[in-house]
């Protein structure tokens, strides 16, 4: 994760690559990125480092709010030495306008820190993770506007969502506040302690653990910087739904808690449509897993949205996973749907007036891909681009191209005509579910193997979205066949770790099936959720949670 | 909001335009909308019919699911009679097949239904609103795929949120069990009772409220038909975010309660995107109105989200709002900016190296507007297209375009640097606000008014969010002013519907400020969660919640 990128060119920045410095001077372990905009600002980050800015300004200098360190102010850069930097070393000028702190009484039910306590986390963090140093707290405690100050006497650096855990699970256990603190580039006061608050600081926790390139799915600590994931995405052809001003500074965890909006907000919806998951330590420790690599699931609430912008008073988020916006076709694409051939052999059979706009060559898997945009002649250039493009690739094999409205019209009643087809071909078991895009055509495989001649299985569904629907279908209704298929279909799924309902809901057939998909803890809560809003259980009885719970 | 569409020909469609006809033989009050597909398959619906399907199958006619009435079978429509049509209805046949109805066990504390009940509701919703009719509710306690089949013996239909805040809070105060039931199209047997359960059904609550063409947010009751709110916004030259198989039955409300995904998911994503708001009713009768038509607003938890997807089961949607996708550029569009004149003036009196790349005119306003696309050429045609009949309409006077990657960062450099400009012009009050965008910068102008020459007023921010950033920018801190601004500021946000934190949060500084934009039940509900969540509140203490609910 250590990387240096020096992008722009004078003096100052000569003082900036000495890392050897860096890391004496200003207790940085690693400087992971510089960036310099066409106007000579830039600003650097490490891991113990943010918010470190330059400011070009004609050779006039200014080191802002370094990590530990209080802010600088120079004449020249370049006359300036190690010692000549702190010499100018200046305290902050808190200005606290428009703040509520003064108005603000300490809760006097929390505790207040004691020595067992620094002992405690030492042994759990280990002596670098617990920082009681004075100028890092000075900092740790101001806000970015340096309009709020707190006073916390201690900034705890975990390095894993277990010893996250601990720290709380140990301050809930002996009643001492906590202010979960990301880049603290908030505006609001959100982010530094009111009064003695311990200061959790995510920085450590900036590991990007995976990055699925067919899906677009990532999935990366909380402390990660967000310039940091842009350039990672960027590198990997990939474009990062969110971008803010603070981007340099500012920490996925904290944009997540604070449902950051930005400057792509209006291309790419906000954060409650891009976060697909999240892992969240509650107060009490306990860790909630809603970690699904799925872009859809409805088994049960959906968690995740309780803690985007809870401003970190609801948990700390540790682990959690973004979509990102594809290249290619991207914008103008609405629908990727795929049929596999029997699929097709049942709508042709079943269905008056439908017939296949292909040559009827065997083919195996059939795409419907619909684009909208909003200028036709070249939105069909495009597609005809692509469509050439795959061919010569030798991704499809023939395809045709609706020429009006009507011909679309029949190229879609192909794909929706399926659950009537199967409707007029008998009992029909189905099956809705969300799998990882290159496992889905598995499961549909393995389960015609199973059934062998016993029933027709066909599979079809939304690509784009991972989203199968398994449908089986026999002449008439038979115990012995849903045995075959019921549990072997959910446990399929789980170990996949895919969704046992991508799109229709648990309802009755699969509340007590939640478990293959959720863990225990997050169906707990679940549970407790349902308990507040409807203590009678009036509300759609027997449904969504396990009966276990529900009763 | 009646309307009859007759798009198919053919004799059977005689039978089904003689509108007379249906409202005497299925209780039609009106039939809105006739969907004929080109495979010859049609189905129609009304206020109290849904699922009313014809496939002509040459000549061979088919009608399922009529509302109160059983599947009907025929030879040849042409030769049906009235009295024909009746002779050769025919009950279900329940298959049943996978149902776990059989494993549950009705849940003792709930009371059953006696005839004072049935009085009080006639009180409530008039006799029309109360339905005992035995053939109705066979099909109302029958899921669509006639899987599974629960024995209710009474349906409500409410007309108001009002009046389903009455009937819930009767039946949670009698233990009564409840189905919210839509189009009652799903397949997991969550939209039909198991056992005796009332079914509240919503779909006399379905009017189209209000629709807004310049930020493209409708507002309707959760009774609204999906097909029918794809046609009245194809109509307005909008795009419906949300498409699936089952438009021609379902009800919105019920896409909501199931965050139905369906065909566009890929390019619109989630409903917990696109879903801006919620009125829901809870189990207690309870309105919580999270009814803000704001595409940001970052006012405490979003608790709307815990109602996507619950299926029923934590409350009843009564109304919703649903961010609409754009025509014109839409699709390319990644950034949509705005400054005013007196913003550009402080970027390019305090920052160095800006410059501004328009001639030194004076214009009051500056839009930065960034696409993003899969192919250079046609997205810059599209770009030039869109900007010259902007020009050519008086939209805009003037503009740049970037050639190269350079000048687009020095573009953007303006934009960003505002708040870095601020910084250098001497003490800033921040304002992020969510507003109307016809009345976003009326605030700007009357605070300019205000606070006449003592200080420096400027806007700018997310045009297409309605998103304004307020900056009042004076030489030092003055406790004076801060009184002028606040809470004039919040109390003009309020009065405007508007969000006093857009996306900045609450943090310290707003927590008491939240009831300007959230009402008193929905911050109670969130005090709940926080309090379930966090019984100590040992997490980030002091903010987010007001003072008065959060010790």
């Amino acid at each position: 994760m250590e990387r240096l990128r020096l992008r722009a060119t004078g003096s100052f920045f000569r003082y900036c690559s000495n890392r050897s410095l860096f890391d004496r001077r200003l207790n940085i372990n690693s400087v992971n990125s510089i960036h310099n905009s066409t106007s000579g600002y830039a600003h650097g980050f490490g891991k113990n480092c943010r918010d470190f800015h330059f400011f070009s300004d004609n050779h006039k200098w200014n080191v802002q709010t370094c990590f530990g360190f209080v802010r600088y102010q120079g004449e020249t850069f370049r006359d300036s030495t190690e010692k000549g930097l702190l010499e100018k070393t200046r305290r902050f000028q808190y200005r606290g306008f428009g703040s509520l702190a003064a108005k603000v009484q300490r809760n006097p039910s929390f505790s207040t820190l004691n020595s067992d306590d620094i002992s405690y986390f030492k042994e759990i963090l280990g002596e670098k993770g617990v920082i009681e140093d004075e100028e890092w707290l000075a900092t740790a405690n101001t806000d970015w506007m340096h309009k709020y100050k707190g006073s916390s006497k201690l900034l705890l650096q975990p390095r894993s969502t277990e010893e996250v855990s601990q720290i709380l699970k140990y301050c809930n256990s002996r009643c001492l506040a906590v202010v979960p603190q990301g880049g603290n580039t908030g505006l609001v006061g959100g982010s530094v302690p009111v009064f003695d608050e311990v200061i959790v600081n995510m920085s450590l926790m900036n590991n990007i653990i995976s990055f699925d390139k067919v899906s677009g799915i990532l999935v990366c600590e909380g402390g990660c910087i967000l310039e940091n994931l842009i350039t990672f995405l960027d590198n990997q052809g990939f474009i990062m739904p969110l971008d803010l001003g603070a981007k340099g500074s500012c920490q996925i965890g904290g944009n997540v808690s604070t449902n950051a909006g930005g400057l792509r907000l209006v291309r790419y919806g906000s954060l409650h449509g891009n976060v697909l998951g999240l892992e969240v330590v509650l107060a009490d420790g306990n860790v909630i897993d809603m970690l699904g690599t799925l872009r859809k699931d409805n088994t049960g609430y959906d968690l995740k949205h309780l803690f985007i912008g809870s401003e970190g008073s609801l948990g700390i988020v540790s682990k959690k996973l973004l979509m990102e916006a594809k290249r290619k076709l991207g914008e103008i694409l609405s629908a990727f749907e795929f049929l596999d051939s029997k699929s097709l052999d049942l709508v042709l059979n079943h269905l008056d007036g439908v017939r296949n706009p292909l040559p009827p060559t065997l083919h195996k898997f059939y795409i419907l891909i619909e684009t909208t945009g909003s200028d036709e002649p070249y939105d069909r250039q495009k597609l005809e681009g692509f469509l050439l493009h795959a061919m010569e690739a030798g991704l499809i094999s023939d395809g045709a191209l609706a020429q009006d409205i009507n011909q679309a019209s029949s190229f879609w009643r192909i794909r929706e005509g399926i659950p009537e087809a199967l409707m007029k071909a008998g009992a029909v078991y189905k099956y809705d579910l969300s799998l990882p895009v290159e496992k889905m055509y598995d499961l549909v495989e393995e389960m015609r193997t199973r059934l062998s001649d016993s029933a027709n299985v066909v599979g079809y569904g939304h690509l784009g979205d991972g989203n199968l629907h398994l449908n089986i279908s026999t002449a008439q209704y038979d115990d012995g066949i849903l045995t075959q298929i019921e549990p072997f279909v959910y446990e399929w799924t789980s170990k996949h770790r895919g969704s046992i309902s991508a799109e229709h809901g648990l309802g009755l057939m699969k509340a007590n099936e939640i478990f293959y998909s959720k863990p225990t803890a997050t169906v707990s809560l679940m549970a407790s959720i349902k308990k507040m809003l409807d203590p009678k259980g009036i509300l759609n009885p027997y449904k969504v949670l396990p009966h276990s719970l529900s009763s």
